[in-house]
This record gives structure tokens, sequence and C-alpha cells, in this order.
């Protein structure tokens, strides 16, 4: 028999016939950007956490690379096969859960494999909410959230995942569970292992399960629309919405006029939201889940920011319509993006204080170095969070387009680093930001990260090159 | 010239004369609970992060044991210097300076050495508030507070200090600088290096600088006395209490009518705060930024609880005053058992949905086991953290107090094993909880802490025999 036969034996006995795939393996080789993968080994599908762990442990012995899969929907071809070296895919699909909800404690305990928007149906039906809120929320899973920080349009209020995670489960790259299920609010007893694997992308080991806190559900949300003159009046903005709104901000995410003329043209139906257009619009929401009066937080901020010609027009939805309507030209802006064709997406944080200046600087860049690409930045304000995008020349064929973008990235990232921001502020690494990212660490990041790679997977079997390169072997 | 004349001559040529101390050390031996450790070899006082590193590199090369130094609130003895093995004291009190405050990125960036209260009180010039806040903050230093994951009461609305924490420098065992002085909000590249170092109570490196996160200052702040009847009634209420407060809740405190008596005894000026006595006592603190109308969500609350019988009668403080003198009440219980001698403090954590049956089961065994023992637990009731103290009876000898103490603590603990819970919430292991933290550890958890140790501080010079035992050389 040969190794992968044996393999497959291996896991047929362990997980049963459902448990293991072979054909017909197309969709664990895509993501939801369209990158496509390698052929994998075959696809294991465990249905327990000590299931992950014997499968885990079985590579160990027998050198087979690994990597983890949950919804599909990162953007940095992390969860890929490797088209080079054929891995074995362990889908979390099957451990899906959710083991226990405590609505006292403000605490829920889950499976890997639960989709996210499973999570928060859960929460809600016990008067919370898990606040994790992402495009992706109806199919990407709690471990692949864990194992990437997913950020999402929340983070201002509640955090990015690392700080939604009490306690966690991990297979382990050598065979063994991890479990530190613990649903405490507090607890210093030495090092904070879970720590180790949230963010880690899947190359420390497998998250299993996860303890995840939750938050009293908001009773009351309100969302306006506000036109202001320029970015740096949306920074004072915001500062002064945190206050006015008492911390009870749930997004604040600046959206330039060109985006909006984006979103507007990809989707007729909506109205431009205010009567004359502004440079700069912010859509924000604010929710609570007792009885504060937000209509006057929103319009004391709306006329002090007037008087202080911070905002020139606004719009607070009287509707729950009106507010689902504001928010589609969001989602309208990123379709508008998506018909332009290829075109250059990032991720990149600053300090607050300094996105105007990075603005301006990095547009400037941008359309000295080619006048006929178009800026699209729009983002998270309150992290910090800009998805500067580029749109190359319409009259340019793919090939050219991408090497331009691959060519603008370079300066923009460059311009960042300047501004000591990140490149990748929630998307993560995987192998698509891997170049920048290493050329960004000192001499001790990156011998710490590679001893902490060492340290749990001393034979470079977890998600292989991804992060830091495939270990010499 | 003896290896100490050789570290000593390195020290003034490194440091400068007011940079070395090896006379009158008296107050680098003793901490804020009355312990005393060894004599150290000398106390270094580098002014910069760049001496820290120099004198780390030097005892790296000279196999020099050393022990970091803040301001010496610690309660598990960690910052004391050895008293078998002679230590390098490195205390940062030299390395005190805000380096920069951005109050438009909501963050400021300090030294390790900087006082608490030093930060407040430069946060609040801003319009901000450093949130962290500790018995111990006017002499408690930020590096201390960061060693060690300080919690506090306010970790509730804010969360320990590893939520506060956007960028760390650390001076590594080797003798060189982590510089990851980013001040972002998101930032998802590679593994996150400074949770490694947050709560690690200085065994793998000094932090030696930090940016942290501020966020509004709030504007009005009420404070109110709950009698309840019980501690199942007041965890309901503290569900209800986060909703209807729309989660500006500050504090919770869980205060029983023995600490209560404790107070009054300890502080006769302090009047009985209600028209009668109630078996417990909620201490609670509400805090907005901007116009919530606080008042009416806490009389809200008082309604709904005194029709649900989850509380008998409260008071709301109606000016600043009354609101210090409720919080006197608290202070006065921490005096009143310090008076009492020698007496058992614990620092331990639930799931707080696990409250009030840990809480009875374990003072049923403490009667049980020391029938004329006085049990006075109290804590954050939203972080689920009890200290569950044991007063001794007044007639034994302070041996005998000792060991019946020990005795106690050891049944305690194994209380909170089988609650899920954890021996320290919030003080951190140092030397004092070494022996229960040990035998708790998973084989998994106890190699990867071994692991990380060894990788970070291979010669094992940093804080030996503190969270793990010293290493064998």
């Amino acid at each position: 028999m040969s190794a992968n036969d044996d393999l497959l034996t291996f896991l047929r006995e362990t997980l049963g016939s459902t448990g293991v795939l072979t054909d017909d393996l197309e969709r664990y080789r895509v993501d939801w950007a369209g990158a496509r993968g390698g052929l994998p080994l075959a696809v294991a599908r465990p249905a327990t956490s000590e299931q992950v762990a014997q499968v885990l442990g079985y590579c160990h012995r027998h050198d087979i690379p690994v990597v983890p899969q949950g919804g599909g929907s990162g953007l940095v071809e992390g969860a890929l096969p490797d088209s080079q070296t054929p891995e074995l895919v362990i889908s979390l699909e099957r451990l899906n859960k959710i083991r226990s909800i405590d609505p006292i404690n403000f605490t829920v305990s889950v499976d890997a494999g639960c989709v996210l928007q499973t999570i928060k149906d859960a929460a809600e039906a016990e008067d919370c909410t898990f606040p994790l809120a992402l495009g992706a929320q109806g199919s990407c899973q709690i471990g692949g959230n864990i194992a990437t920080n997913a950020g999402g349009l929340n983070v201002l209020r509640y955090g990015m995942m690392r700080q939604l995670v009490l306690g966690i489960e991990v297979a382990l790259p050598d065979g063994r569970l991890l479990d530190d299920m613990k649903a405490l609010h507090k607890n210093n007893t030495g090092y904070d292992l879970k720590q180790l694997f949230i963010g880690a992308e899947g190359t420390l080991g497998i998250v299993t399960g996860a303890v995840l806190k939750l938050y009293p559900r908001p009773q009351v949300t309100r969302t306006a629309l506000i036109g202001c003159p320029d970015v740096a009046s949306v920074l004072k903005l915001y500062a002064q919405a945190r206050r006015s709104c008492c911390d009870l901000l749930t997004a604040f995410e600046l959206i330039p006029r060109a985006c909006m003329e984006l979103a507007l043209e990809a989707d007729p139906s909506l109205p431009d939201p205010l009567d004359a257009p502004h440079p700069v619009y912010v859509l924000m929401e604010v929710a609570a889940s007792g009885p504060a009066d937000l209509d006057s937080m929103i319009e004391a901020l709306f006329e002090r920011g007037l008087e202080d010609g911070l905002l020139e027009d606004g719009v607070l939805a009287t509707s729950d319509t009106q507010a689902a309507q504001l928010w589609q030209l969001r989602e309208a802006m990123l379709e508008g993006q998506q018909r332009r064709g290829e075109h250059l997406r990032t991720d990149v944080s600053l300090p607050i204080s300094q996105l105007t200046a990075f603005h301006d600087q990095a547009e400037a860049a941008i359309t000295e170095a080619s006048p006929d690409s178009q800026v699209i930045a729009y983002g998270h304000v309150g992290d910090g969070n800009l998805h500067f995008n580029i749109l190359p020349p319409a009259h340019l064929d793919d090939d050219d387009k991408r090497s331009l973008l691959h060519e603008l990235e370079e300066q923009l990232f460059a311009i960042v680093a300047e501004f000591d921001g990140s490149i990748s502020a929630e998307h993560g690494i995987g192998r698509v930001k891997q170049p920048y990212f290493l050329e960004s660490l000192s001499a001790p990041e990156h011998d710490i990260m590679r001893g902490l790679k060492r340290l749990l997977d001393p034979r470079g079997l977890m998600s292989p090159g991804r992060i830091l390169p495939r270990m010499q072997r």
C-alpha cells in the first residue's frame, strides 16, 4: 500500500466514510475571492475535537502536511491547499455544534466549525448579542474567525475577535488536545496560551472550540449619514461622536464621494442620500441595550458639528427601512468596485490622527505614478483602518492592470511604513501578504516568530508556507 | 576583581552613578503586602530602554539572574529579590516619561516606569480617560501593570490591562530590544508577540514601554448602593443592570453584610447606608461621556428589581460627597479586614452563573472545617471575581492561624477546581501561588509554557522561580 492509501485507510477507520472525501474536491480548492489552490491529498472531516487531534497525530507521525479549512472566506489564500506539495485538508464543517450558552455569564461555548451567523442567532435567542459582524457571517466559521483574528464592522465598540475569546480548545500539531475551555472573564494564571493560536492562521495548531464573550442585545439602533467637507473634519467629528454618544457607537465608516458615486452607479434605485453632493460622508451607527435617548445624542452631535464646520448636512434614519437603505449604499459601493474588474484591494491601518496626512500623501503618489488610475479609499475610521483601493485605467488589458497594480501596491506600502502603519489591519498574512510582511519584520520579531513555529510545530507540517516561509527540512 | 565588582563597574559605566545603588536597599526588598525578599546583588536604575537592554545583555553574557521591579504593589512576591540566589534588581523608576499622547487616536505612549496615576492625569488633561483603576494607582507602575496583566475596578467595562495595550517595547533576555510601539487599533500581521509579555510577570523579558488605549472621559458618574436578599438575586440584577444601563456600568461590586459590618467597625463615622441591614449589598457605578440620563436608567433598574424581588432597598447618591461615602464603605471594609490581623486573602474567579453555588458550597466547607473562622467574600460580580477571604479564630496564635489558613486554602482551591474556576483572577502567580498553579496545569499546557520560557530566556535568568520552577542548569 502507498503512503496515501495508508492515510485514507486511517482516516476512514477514524472518521468513518462520511469523514473522508477524495472526489469532487473543487469546493475545498476555491475561496470567496475566487482564488484557487492545488489538489489536496484528501479532505478529512472530523466530527469531534478528539478526531481532529487524532488526525494531526497521524500526520505528525507520517510527515504529512495539513491545512485547516473553515468557511473559505479568507482573503489572503491561507486556507487554500498548496499547489506544489499536496496537503491534507482538514475541514471543520462537521464540528459545528453550539456546546452551551450561559446568558448570566454572558458566554457561549462552541465548536470551531459553527457558522458565525448560527452563533449570533443563538445569542439573540437569549437576549444577548455576539458582536462580530462580517460580510461573510452567513458562511464563515468561528474557528476561522479566531485563527485569523477577524475584524469587521463592530470592532470600534467590541474589539477584534481576540477580545471576544475567553477560552479555547486546540488540536496541537503533535496530536494532543489543549483544553482551556474555561468560561472565565478574568484568569491570570501563567502565560495566556490561547493568545498564541488567535491570529496564527492555523500555522501552530487547529482551533477546535472556544468560549466566547456575549453582550446585552441592543434594543435601539440608530443610523445616520453625514456629509463632511474633508477627511480632517471627519476625524474631529469622530472624537466628538465618541464623547457625545457615550461610546455607544457601533460603526463610523468613511465614504468619499467617489465611492458614493460607485454605489449609485451600481444600484440606480438608490437615491443620492443628501440634497447636494459632499466631498466625504460618514455612515454612523449607535446602539443601546437600554433606554438611552440616542436621537438626542445624535442631534446634539449634528448641531455642534454644524456650528464647528465639521459637517455640512446629515440625515438620521427615521425607520428601519431608511437605515437599511443607508447601509445598502455601502454594500452597493463594494458591488460597484467589483464591477470595474481587476483592481487593487488593500487593508491598511494607521494611527487615526494620521489618516488625513496618509490619505493625501498616498493619493498624490498614486495619481503621480498613474494619473488614469482611480483611488477608492473608504474604511473604519474608528479603527484607523482604510481599504485604500485602486481602480486601474479601463483601457489596459488584465496583465498590464495586474503589473501596474503590483507596482502601485509597493509604493503604497512604502508610505504605510513611513507612517508606522500596518499592511494588514484585519485580513492577515496568509500567502498573499507574506513578502511585504517578512520585509517589515525586525530581527528579534523574526527570531521569536520562527521560534514559536519551531516550538509548536517542529516538523513544519501545519499550513506550511503561510505567514512564515516553509521550513527547511 | 570579583564578578560582582565587574558587574558594578559595568553598571556605573553604562548607567552613571545615580543609575546604580548598592546601599540602603531596604525599599527594594519589601512589597506593599509586607513580604520581604533577599539582599540583591545591586539595584540597577536604567533611564532609557536601551540601557535596560544593555544591562540584560551583560547579565546574559555573565549568567547573572535579574528581577525587574515596578512600584512594589504586587501581591504574589514576584518582584521581591530571591533570598537564596542573589539577583540584580532592575528598577524601572527612572524610566518614567510619558512619550506622547494623541487624543484623536485615543492613545498614549509611555515609558514602563510611569506611575499609573500620572498616565491617568495626562489622559484627563486631554479630556480622555485611561481606565485602569487600582488601589495602588498612586504608586504602581504601568510596566508592572502590563507584566502582571492588572485588573482592578473597571474591568467590567474596559477589560484587563491586556485589552488596553496596543503597542509594546520589551528588552529581551539576550539584550536586544523588541520595538513594537505601533499606535494601531487594528494590526493583523503575524503572531501577536506583545501578548507573550503581557502577564508573563517579567519572566520572558522586561517591558520598557507601551502604547495604551484611551477612552472618552466620563462627564457624569452615578453611584448607587443596593440591598439584596441573596447572592442569586445579585446575579440576576447584574444581567438586568447591564441591559438597562446600556453597558455603561463601570463597577458592580458584591458586599455581604458581614463585610459591611467590618467596614462600619473600622470607620465608625460611616453611617449604616440603608435603613435596615440586608444580607448582601451591591455597590454600583455607571458613567457616561455624553448626555445620557443615568438617573432614569438606574431608577428603572430599581423599580424593576423591586417588582421582581431582586432587591429590597437602595440609595442613589445625589452628590459627589455621598458617592465618595459609599465608596468609602468599600475601603473601610478592606481596612477592617487588615485590622483583624493574620487572614487568608484569595482572588478566585468563576463563571458568573456559578457564583451562588460556589459561594454556598465553599462557605459550608469552610464552616464545617473550622466553625470559628469567618468567611468574608466580596468581589467584582461582573468579572466573576471573588475575594473569598477567611478570618481565623482570634484565640489562635499566629503560627496556628497560618497553618489553619493553609489547610483551608487547599480545600477552597479544590472547590474552585471543581467549578472550573481560576485560583488567580487578577493577582498572578509569582512565587506565592506557584504550587497550586503547577498542579493545575495539563501536560500540553506545561510543555508549551516551559517551551516559551526556554525560547525567550534559554539561560533561565529572568525572574527565575516565578510562575515556573527555576530551570535545572
